[in-house]
This record gives structure tokens, C-alpha cells and sequence, in this order.
């Protein structure tokens, strides 16, 4: 009898784990509590908790309780791949820049500070929505979202050579969603898809909820390494690369003209799908290639925001592809989110239409290469040195002496109110140990660079 | 030179049809109207249309001009499982009256009449936001989403019975997304799925883009078919059940309290995970016991949006479950969308928290209650019986006699510009042939009426 009712707790305490009620590492309800809750005695509880602490199913923490053995079947993100050290894991990074207080100074979030964005322009396209006509206000989206914001990116798109009419547009609720629609739509677990290394560390995030087999193809200072990128077609027969097109994330080089052009030739002799992001499109100063306008929106498809340059509050992005794809892709965007955001794609369209953004856009350039130039001599006095020297945009890839880890000089940093972006968190080969991407409009308070002196410090003194 | 004119227009509408901005069945512009709409004549669009209908790609109808002829190329979704009927295709239904012009009925759509929204109330929030804090205007959402609206979440989850704290509540783009996380969080290809029969059609159009085996449990008048589930439970150890709690879409029945506790018996047996989508609570007039209640937010997760009572337009959806469950989903939102839309939220939060909102819900069910007796009242005119009456929300479950096909009826209203929701478009089983589900707000045009009962005479004369 007493056997029944220790096997009925063990089994209770074995199906909360089972199905995460209790997590790895969580505390097991008290055994007093436990024994009140199931009108039991508390011999027996303790009788079952030891059981299940012999099994190795639960731990002992002295004077504090039982508590959940890790660790439990797979899941999660972390848990479909193998763990990375919190400090370069790029979920890790971006939710501690998205969580981050006022106060607390981010050189290594990738978005501009808040007073650098168009403030008037949003709030007066938000007074402008205020007043439309009540259908725009309360019904849902059409399948590809907004007419006249598609009609006028399609002519934003056109002018950076790609042909393009407007039903070859589908409005996104971000960038990253555009992705992973087509991510959705191309891919099965353990394809194979190429980045670059290093890449934007959210393609990998993105990439391990797939499930699928990361390359990481050497970025150049003129775009990917083509060898590599041969072999790695080769080698791997790849469905998917994922790139940026005109400023790089992290590393602000540029694809040259010729660069592209041997890229398309060997995707066009592969099986690859290539997604172009050109989210940095509205920072250039002169326009880079696109691979979409060599390619004709054939293996190309083109994606896009405003997050940075607009507004990361009011979201919408789009993809920008052939006529075929789209009529997939908005099936599945109704099937995974119905329809899109359309109050976000009125108040875009309102604000991308006044001639306020352009002046703004001019200024902001100028803007950003004022500080560009001072974060350079910044780093110059602490010896930090630039892989290149961008065209324009919000990166500054820096290389330390070799020895260097920067995920531990982000991690002393952190402790003062300082978040660095690892160069680590962008690659995948992780090969950058001694790198750090700095957001030169978030270089602006000279209590970074203490910051950072100190901890560069402490590294060489450790690493002696 | 003419001919070249000719192949534009040719052109031009067959990608049109090629793009869907003209569906299977619907009407060309007039002859006339698009001669001056591409500045072209009379006789170059006359023979254009010609020559599309002698090549089967349009219809004319005497008297009535010119008709794209159906059906067009199936899509990628329903490649990956068995075509079905393009008039019971869910993902159809949605397009269909997602894209349906203003003069197009909509008895079959989900969704309320665009006047019947509180339009004063999303106005005044949106001028609120127009003057809040920069920060709100162009900063990414933290990662959990907007405090004060998951603080007000909290509360208004607390008074169903369901014991949360704001924790607990991950905002998300809208209900579909929180269900599409949860689902990439729990399933793998294959995967056994369980959903009521018949149940919201785009829970199987998502289901389909996550690979997994959809098995329908028949809905009862008091909720699933307990004998059903659990021999479901035993023979396909299915790893999700998805119903709505509240008023149940389509049928408009309400689980009740001791189907609620059996259900829950027999999902602590199993290894169950049950999402409950409760997108209808602020439409009920007695609010109906929440699994997730009984369950204590353990193996229930409580998922709900605004979308029918406030905005289509303003999205924001949100999660509620346990802790551990809010982290994990967190990355997997972060990595596939990477922020929220916060001015969503903030819009949200405001007009939710203007003393109007609670008004206008009493006066909506107030209205919907009159629409529905209304309805009623035409629907026995036409010899249609209801399969429940319900206590409040928008549907009406209608049996027509058993020889009936809906979604021949559906096609032929369609012609007639009245979309309608047959009854297999909800179905799994597909045993809903002579069933329809008809939105009552939707039916305040005699029109509908008379273009039924036509259908119904023709459809009569058809089957005999």
C-alpha cells in the first residue's frame, strides 16, 4: 500500500519534469507542502524524493530543498544545438540590448540611439492616421498588405536598379519575419545554408529555430571569399545564403560590382536561393551593387526595413521577390500570422511620403560620419585597430592584439553598464575572438572608452 | 501595332489572374472601363478579352460581361498535403475575404463589420501615442513586450479565474503568432495534433506548415467528444490540442465545466500540451469555465488578441503560461521576429484602458444579440435550422437538409458577391458538407437572403 502511494509521487514529480512543469534546475514544491497537497504523509514524500534523488531524476541542496537535475529531452534553442557561452550567445546579447535601462550605454546594439531617430516625422504620420478613414483604423490587412506603401517601395527598389512591380511585394511585420517566411517556405531541418563569417547574429538565431546546417563563408573586404564559397556549394550542395547587401553587418565593407558578379555565376550553377537584406540600404552614400538587380529577382530575393532608420516601434518589412514566390510566401504569412500590421505599414507609408525624411536621412548621414570619425580616434588612442574603414553606415569592426577575448572584456564591461557586441556572437566558425562591432552613434559618451580602457587593462593582465 | 496593344492588355490581365488581383469567378472590368483606364479603344480591349476567353482563360456571360474562369495553380501549402477544393480551402476563405472589395457581402467572414468598431475609442489612443515619449515612437519592444499592457493582461486574465502575473504574459504580434510560437516550440514534423471538429480553419492552414498529423475530435454541444479523446489520447499519443475557450468558433457552443474537468483528466494522463485561444472572452455575456483555470497555466496555455473587438489593423496578440515556458518562447520570438510591434501595444494599452472600451463591448453584444435573432429569423424563412443556439458571439453552426453541398452553394453566391463559409472549411473529417457558418453581424443585408435562397433553389435542383 505505502509502495502505491511512494510510486504515485515519484510518477507526479516524473511527469511535471516530463512535461516542464518543473524545469531543470527549479526547486520541488517542499516535502511538508507536497504532503499537504496530495493528503499524504510526509514519510512519504521524503521516501519518494529520495527515490528520485537516487535516480538521479532530482538533487539535495543542503539546507535548501530538493531541486530539478538537468538536463531534460531537447526543446529549445540552446538545446537543438550545443550550448554557447552566455557572453557570445547572440539571443543572450539581444535580449540584454532590448532589456536594457536608459542609463545603461549600448556600443554594441545595432540600432540608433533614440534622439537620432525622426521623431516629428512619426508623430505627425501618426496624427495624419488618427484622422483616416475608419476602415483603415480596424480591418485587418489585404493578403499583401498595403497598395500604395508596396506601390512606393517598388519604386524605392527601382531606383537601386532591381526591377520590380508592386504585386511583386509582400509586406512583413519586420525584416526578420520576412526571413523567416522564406525560411519557412525553402527550407527542411538539416539543409544546409550558408552566412557569412561573420554575419548579423540573428541570421544564426533565426537559422538554429530551422534546425538546419550553418556555413559560415569568410567575408572579404570585397564580399564573400569566392573559393570558399565554391567549394562549400561543392562540398555541401546549400539551399539557402543569406547575406547583406550594400553595408555589411558587422563588418561595413561593401560588395564590389565584380565580387557580385562571380557570386551569381556560381549560384547559378547551384541549387542556392539567396536572400539579400538591405535593411542598411537608407545609410549608404553611394549605392552598392545589389544582387537582385544582376539577377532580375530570379535566385534573388530582396528584403528589407525600417527599423533603423525609421522607427524599431512602428514595423513592417517586406519581401521583394518573383511572382510565384509571393503567392506561396502570403499563404503562409495568413497561415502563421493572418494578416499583417496595417496600421504600421498607413503610418510608414504617411511617413516615408514627407519630404521630412529625406532631409532627414542627409543629416543623418553627415551625422553618423562625424561620429564615425570620432570613435575612430577614440579606439586609435586604445590601440584598437579597424579591419576597414566603412563607406558609411553604423559599424566599426575592430580588431584586438591577438590574445585578446573580447567576450570577456564584454563581460567586465557589462558589470560597468557598458553592453559590447563579441565578435564572436557574429560567427560561426568563431574565429573572432579578439573582434568587437561598435555602433559609432552609440560611441557618443566618452565614459565608454574608460570603460573599455579598463577592461582591455584587466585582459592583458590576465591573459599575462 | 495594334496587336502589340492587344498583347498588353492580354497581358496585363492574365497576370492579374496570374497574381490574384482578379480571383476564379470574379468579374473583368467592363469593356469600356478599361479602355480608359489604358487609354486604349473599345475594339483593341474587345479583342483582347476575345482572345483570353478562346483561350479558356475567361468566360463571357451574356448580359454580364466577362468572368475569370477557375481554378488556377495550387499552391505550396496544399502540395504539402492532399489538394483539397479550393471553395473549402481555408487558406482561400481567408484570401477571399481578406481581399473582397467594400461591396462584397461577408456572411462567411470571421470578423466584425467595419462600422461596428469603436473607431473613437482607436482614435483617441492613436493621438494619445502621437504625443508620448520619443522612445515609445522608435524603440524596439523589450523582449516581453510593453509592461503596462502585459500588468493590464494580467489583471483582466486574473478576473476568468486564471492565476497569472505579468511575467507570465509574452505580448506577440497577434493570436496566430502566439499559437505559431507555441507550436514551433512543442512540434516537430509528424507530430499528432489534436483539434475540435469543426474548429477555426486556420488552425489547420498553420498546422499544415508545421508538418504534423491533424486528427479531429468531434465538438459536442458541451465540448470535445470525451470518449473520442481519449481513445485519440491512447491510439496517437498527440503532443498539442488547440481549442477555443469561451465561445467556440464555428459552432457557437461553450465548454462546460465538468467537459472542462474530464478534458483535463484525461490530458494529465497524457503527454498533452493544450493551447486555448481565447479571442472571443470579451464577447460573452456568462463567462464559461477556462481549462487554463482548472489547470493552474500547467499543461494549459492561455492564448488570446484583440483583433475581433478593437482592431484588425492594430495588432497585438499575447501568451499566457509558466515561466519557464515565457523564456524559452521569448528567444524563439526573438529569433524569428525580433521585436514586437510596441506602438501596437502602446495603441492597445490605451484604448483598452479608456473607460469607452467597456461601453462599447456592452453595446456590441447588446447589437449582436439583436443580429442574431435577426438572422435566425431569415435563416428558418430558408428552411435552415441551427446546430446550437448559441449564448452569444458572432456565428451561427446552420445544418442545411443532408443532401446538400455548401461549397457549391458557396460558389454559386460567390458569383453573386456574397462570400460564404461552408462547412468542410472547418473540418478535418470533412463530415460538415451541408453545414455553414454565418457571421451575424455580417448578415444585415437582405441581399444575403435573397442570393441564398437562390443558391439553395438551384443547388436543390442540381442534387435531385
Amino acid at each position: 500500500m505505502k509502495t502505491t502511494k511512494i510510486d504515485f509521487v515519484i510518477q507526479h514529480i516524473n511527469e511535471q519534469i516530463k512535461n516542464r512543469s518543473l524545469m531543470p534546475g527549479s526547486r520541488l514544491p517542499s516535502v511538508r507542502a507536497l504532503a499537504g497537497l496530495l493528503n499524504l504523509s510526509i514519510s512519504t514524500i521524503v521516501e519518494a524524493y529520495e527515490r528520485l534523488a537516487a535516480q538521479g531524476l532530482i538533487e539535495a541542496k543542503t539546507g535548501s530543498g530538493f531541486f530539478v537535475a538537468g538536463p531534460i529531452a531537447p526543446l529549445s534553442i540552446s538545446e537543438i544545438h550545443p550550448k554557447i557561452d552566455r557572453s557570445i550567445d547572440p539571443l543572450w546579447i539581444s535580449r540584454q540590448a532590448l532589456e536594457a535601462k536608459q542609463d545603461i550605454l549600448k556600443p554594441g546594439c545595432g540600432w540608433l540611439p533614440d534622439d537620432w531617430m525622426p521623431h516629428e516625422n512619426i508623430r505627425k504620420a501618426i496624427r495624419k492616421i488618427s484622422k483616416a478613414n475608419n476602415s483603415i483604423l480596424t480591418d485587418y490587412s489585404t493578403p499583401l498588405g498595403l497598395p500604395a506603401l508596396r506601390e512606393l517601395l517598388s519604386r524605392r527598389i527601382l531606383a537601386k536598379g532591381i526591377e520590380v512591380v508592386p504585386n511583386q511585394i509582400l509586406l512583413t511585420d519586420s525584416g526578420t519575419q520576412a526571413i523567416d517566411l522564406i525560411c519557412r517556405y525553402f527550407l527542411k531541418p538539416n539543409d544546409v545554408v550558408l552566412v557569412d563569417d561573420p554575419c548579423y547574429f540573428n541570421f544564426h538565431a533565426l537559422l538554429k529555430v530551422h534546425q538546419v546546417q550553418i556555413i559560415g563563408i569568410p567575408y572579404t573586404q570585397t564580399g564573400p571569399d569566392l573559393t570558399v564559397f565554391a567549394d562549400a556549394i561543392k562540398n555541401y550542395n546549400p539551399r539557402l545564403y543569406i547575406t547583406n547587401s550594400g553595408i555589411h553587418n558587422p563588418t561595413g565593407a561593401v560588395l564590389t560590382a565584380s565580387t557580385a558578379y562571380q557570386v551569381l555565376k556560381l549560384v547559378e550553377q547551384s541549387n542556392l536561393i539567396v536572400i539579400e537584406d538591405d535593411i542598411f540600404a537608407d545609410l549608404e552614400r553611394h549605392t552598392a551593387p545589389r544582387l537582385a538587380a544582376l539577377d532580375g529577382l530570379s535566385r534573388v530575393i530582396h528584403i528589407g526595413s525600417f527599423s533603423k532608420t525609421l522607427s524599431g516601434s512602428v514595423r513592417t518589412g517586406y519581401i521583394a521577390t518573383k511572382p510565384e514566390w509571393i503567392e506561396d510566401l502570403t499563404d503562409i504569412k495568413i497561415a502563421t500570422s493572418f494578416g499583417g500590421n496595417n496600421l504600421s505599414a498607413e503610418i510608414l507609408f504617411a511617413a516615408l511620403t514627407d519630404s521630412h525624411y529625406r532631409k532627414y536621412l542627409e543629416e543623418l548621414k553627415i551625422r553618423l560620419a562625424k561620429a564615425m570619425d570620432s570613435t575612430i580616434k577614440q579606439l586609435e588612442k586604445l590601440g584598437i585597430n579597424l579591419w576597414i574603414k566603412p563607406q558609411a553606415g553604423l559599424f566599426l569592426w575592430c580588431k584586438l592584439p591577438e590574445h585578446s577575448d573580447t567576450a570577456r572584456i564584454a563581460q567586465t564591461c557589462l558589470e560597468q553598464g557598458v553592453i559590447l557586441a563579441p565578435g564572436n556572437a557574429f560567427s560561426q566558425s568563431q574565429n573572432f575572438k579578439n573582434f568587437i562591432r561598435f555602433n559609432v552613434a552609440q560611441c557618443q559618451d566618452s565614459r565608454i572608452f574608460e570603460v573599455l580602457s579598463h577592461a582591455i587593462q584587466q585582459e592583458i593582465e590576465q591573459s599575462e
